[in-house]
């Protein structure tokens, strides 16, 4: 059985991976078109992989790496580094019969940076550190991020993450999903999208944490906006189409909302003359929400635990529905 | 039996106070030197409280308050808004045998404070508000605060709710209290401050949230500060007089610390001229890390619950320890 995987990545997990699975046929992406076997080059034809694993430090590589996924005769299953599977590959991917696994390893950083933005915000840090600079000496009162009200839409993988710490700082906190259900330990309600525009009005936080699909696109719309509490705080890390540019910029001018952290865009990079760059109300980053140094060896983990399921017929985790995919 | 508080804080706990002890001989502080029952003036020689709250909104009427606390012949017990017992004022209260309960109605805020802080440092954000201000696009790798290790010393009400916020960033925590202990599901150890040399290289994040004594006074001095990791983060809420302030000023010239997140000082204010206000390592802020707007309803929860255990002759919460006081 023939894996194909990024050469960076082998020489990070060979001895976890030969203790998991000593008889696979290893083939190493050493660059674009170039694999080798042992070491020693191998030429193109001679790849025809069972199992792919499209990690995170293969990102330059992804051409050669998916053309072998998309072209070859019998790949059975792929790992990828992402979880948002809005990209029309993935669904030729899953057309063709592959399996695939979405990456939660990002879940971590990306939770930090959405509840870490959410708290520097709420906390009075920059009117301090303008107090600071000007040396006054005065107490800065503020509203508590305890008891503050959140309203999380998509609760996979990294919405998870981010309600365990949000709960933690003792947040109100209303999931939206694609269903109603009951609370769980970090929810204090699962509402479907439809109950949205309720929710909006008591929420001093909102978090784009859903994929980017047919229901979802440009959600974050005027009404949406007209519905958002005054001072409120938008945070998006799911798609950068899940939000109207414009839509957005005309709440920001009604303070509604109040800040906008964005670390994903309708147009990636984000174009050097968008007004979003200036803005004194957005943060901008860049698609970098997932760049904490735990991601790489989480995605390790993730793939080596999937292969060793896969190799005894066990269920995958974080596989793709046909409906992620948009089938 | 007679109850002295604060007219703001009758005000506010008036049905409340009804509701649990409808008997109670009510005198409000209106003033300094001030008094009024049932609304009208009551001369001070008729006030002579069994029961005294000294309620946060009443900082400008200590005076008064204490005064009749220290001049009573009959008060039994004094509820406080403060958690650290280092003025003699407190000593002198136990000394006359009154009990003395401590606030722990400040702890939430003054967590989201030093967990808020130290997130706000470790994450990239003012790096990435720098590339926003120059219009670049660049991705900011960081150390996440997953697995980071940190040290609180102190483990009292304000050091739980810091450990809760900082568990559920999976952070690795040591404890430092008066005597090593078991783990808890917040604290991966428990140690005693006999033990701090060996913890502190090891540590991002150290916080000061003890009270200040004898063993603790001055304890983050020169040998604390070259015991640190280089880059690492100090936040002090506890009390000035923990640190070195000069000690502190020469690690950071060696990054230990890389930063000093300060709330508390040996001379508050702190002085104009102080080389704090200026250091580009150090965020001062004006004692005033309690000042949620949940830290007023939470003193009144607390002292009506206590009021209630009072007359139930129920142990009291965050009673003080003659030793807490210094006896």
């Amino acid at each position: 059985m023939q894996l194909l995987l990024a050469k960076t990545a082998l020489e990070r997990v060979k001895s976890r991976l030969n203790a998991i699975a000593p008889d696979l046929d290893i083939v190493a992406v050493a660059g674009a078109d170039s694999f080798e076997r042992g070491g020693a080059p191998l030429a193109a034809d001679q790849v025809d992989p069972d199992l792919v694993w499209t990690s995170l430090d293969a990102i330059s590589l992804m051409p050669t790496i998916m053309g072998k996924v998309l072209g070859g005769t019998r790949v059975k299953w792929n790992q990828i580094f992402i979880a948002g599977l809005d990209m029309p590959v993935w669904k030729s991917i899953v057309e063709k019969g592959v399996r695939l696994t979405k990456s939660s390893a990002q879940a971590v950083a990306i939770a930090e940076y959405v509840v870490g933005n959410a708290v520097s915000l709420i906390l009075p840090i920059d009117r301090q550190r303008a107090l600071q600079a000007e040396g006054t000496w005065r107490n800065t009162p503020y509203r508590e991020v305890s008891q503050s009200r959140w309203t999380l839409i998509g609760y996979g993988a990294i919405g998870k993450e981010i309600a365990v710490r949000a709960k933690a700082f003792g947040v109100d906190l209303t999931v939206v999903r694609r269903a109603a259900g009951p609370p769980d330990d970090f929810a204090d309600a699962v509402i479907a999208q439809a109950d949205l525009p309720a929710a909006l009005p008591e929420s001093d936080v909102v978090v784009l944490a859903c994929a980017l699909n047919a229901q979802t696109r440009g959600m974050a719309n005027a009404a949406f906006f007209a519905a958002m509490k005054p001072g409120a705080i938008l945070i998006n890390i799911g798609r950068g189409a899940l939000v109207d540019e414009d839509a957005l910029r005309a709440g920001l001018e009604r303070d509604q909302p109040g800040h906008a952290v964005l670390d994903v865009f309708a147009v990636e990079p984000l174009p050097a003359e968008h007004w979003m760059w200036d803005h004194p109300k957005v943060r901008v980053t860049a698609h970098t929400s997932n760049a904490g140094q735990g991601t790489l060896a989480r995605g390790d983990t993730l793939f080596l635990e999937n292969l060793k399921r896969f190799l005894a017929g066990e269920p995958l985790l974080n596989e793709a529905s046909r409906a992620e995919v948009g089938l």
